[in-house]
């Protein structure tokens, strides 16, 4: 597609819009703040949301404004939160979210951790009473920023059901780590622990499509092809009983270990609302500068070695798509099909 | 089998040899002590085969004896190795292991990795320049009987390709984790990011059976379900890329992060001698009491919740089957074949 000058943007061909980022980031403000969110939110979201669109990562990108908007008059998020950073002598920052979104507390608590992480060379932050909206890719990459290293983790609604189980109980539970490369972009990965994302499910009942086995059950707690029934049922986490396993030990560090909730008792919260998860989630963050000293180039070279190994036998990185969607889109800017284009309009 | 009075052991019945946990331990520290490795190694090598055997978990038990004693040999091995523990004003506790075997170097650390976890909330404990033998298992949960949450992973040897690749070259890499329940045995998962063990696939060619497909690549890159090709190639991780991503995660933190080596990097070293990696380990360990102080009770509870939720509907809990057999092989002791039996008695 031939890319159409900012000039005259935006511009449609062939039932697509075609947006700049600025164009992305001016329209999900605005549809924000048009639904009371304190400005300060609406920056934070604004950021993910964009950041997402430039990646072409459609999945938190401005098809989420839809759902923000309900989750926003489900009167289950604080709309003018503020968060409150907590630190001590200790190696954990806590911030409590107040019952806002998650991303403005998390720009707030990051710059604590990293100081933290630097100072002590391993540091945790807790963010407890956040209603989660970003994917973790975005917090891990701006921790690589500042040359940490990190894991990120987070309990969702119970959509999952344990490996050998019949009922949901886990959340997608998404799992992601950043680490700082020598040169250019981080490594990073960030993926949900249950086998696909519900929105995947979603989308083959919506196009009477069976799924694949090894998604879902159906609430009968048997394996199931059924879209339908699978919504009403539970996915399976990937992996089989090491992603279940993994799953359960994201719900105990970000949910008990911080105090707050499981994705069971994110669920019963939401009591039906459809809202997005309420709850908390966990960074640990480790600084090569203090693990490594002056042996810090000689080891992050070393770890380049392994990611160009990885690379030169054909494989590619987890996040290698999104940084070449990153190099287009700065440019060419990103395309929404009309319809979703004028969903978007409707919310304003 | 009617267990045999504990007068009579060592019993044989129908080709099988059955030894109390004791005899198991006399057993293994005559073979350790026979090829010269030190006495508090002997007992800290020990220590873990008689609980990979009390708990059923044949891997990491007696059937070891054999390799260990080929590593000892290989002179790639510190048999008097003076592990040096490191701590400074940081959350990091490092363990200079001097060429020796593991479980030493874990032991003489995991006391004040507890108390800098107890103190800061976050800690980390680095081991470096070890020759690993062990599970990950018994690491976590002595740290549980601390009340420590805990992380643990180890690269190995380069065996394994990451997904989209074609030649090995991550370990099989486990990742462990405990936590402390409030009553009885602590939550725990030890599992390899590979598909399987190398084992699993050797003991299929031995008995010149087929792999399943989705275990392994042959030596050209390509699929196969051929055992002795599988030796010959490389092993997948489980769970597609997604294993992939979490193998590579194992290997830069508990590789280039600590100043150690890569699973590439540990089979150079081993250059052929075959014997058992020699590199580093990460544990992260994590205090619910500095996390949550006086609400501690509380959220351990809302744990156990999960926990049950996890078992009511018909799924296990992931090492449940080992906490069964150590209810049982404390009074009925383990049961060899006649033939290993014999192998181990060659060693001494």
């Amino acid at each position: 597609m031939t890319p159409i000058p900012a000039s005259a943007r935006p511009r449609q061909v062939d039932g697509l819009v075609n947006l700049s980022l600025a164009e992305v980031e001016a329209l999900t403000r605005q549809v924000l703040v048009h639904h009371q969110l304190a400005p300060t939110h609406s920056d934070a979201l604004t950021d993910i949301i964009v950041a997402a669109e430039r990646d072409e990562c459609a999945s938190h990108g401005v098809y989420r404004l839809a759902g923000l908007v309900r989750t926003m008059n489900s009167g289950k998020v604080n709309l003018s939160a503020t968060p409150h950073v907590r630190t001590d002598e200790t190696s954990i920052v806590r911030v409590d979210a107040d019952g806002g979104f998650s991303p403005l507390a998390f720009n707030m608590g990051a710059p604590e951790l990293a100081k933290k992480a630097h100072r002590h060379g391993i540091a945790a932050m807790a963010i407890n009473r956040c209603v989660h909206f970003t994917a973790l890719w975005p917090e891990v990459e701006a921790l690589a920023d500042q040359g940490i290293v990190s894991l990120a983790m987070t309990p969702s609604h119970s959509w999952v059901a344990p490996a050998g189980g019949k009922r949901p109980l886990f959340g997608t539970n998404p799992f992601a780590f950043g680490w700082p490369r020598l040169h250019g972009n981080p490594y990073v990965f960030d993926f949900a622990t249950s086998m696909v994302a519900r929105g995947e499910v979603e989308l083959h009942r919506q196009n009477g499509k069976p799924i694949p086995p090894g998604w879902a059950l159906d609430p009968d707690g048997n394996p199931t092809t059924d879209a339908s029934l699978a919504m009403a049922g539970a996915l399976l986490t990937f992996g089989g009983h090491k992603g279940s396993a993994l799953s359960t030990m994201i719900e105990l560090l970000a949910g008990p270990l911080i105090g707050d909730l499981t994705s069971a008792e994110s669920a019963d919260f939401d009591g039906g609302a459809k809202a997005a998860p309420y709850h908390g989630e966990l960074i640990i963050a480790l600084s090569p500068d203090v693990f490594l000293g002056e042996a810090k180039s000689e080891y992050l070279q070393r770890a380049e070695t392994l990611l160009a190994d990885i690379v030169s036998q054909g494989a590619r990185l987890p996040s290698q798509r999104r940084f070449e969607a990153r190099e287009r889109t700065v440019s060419d800017g990103v395309w929404l099909t009309r319809i979703q284009y004028d969903i978007i309009k409707t919310l304003i």
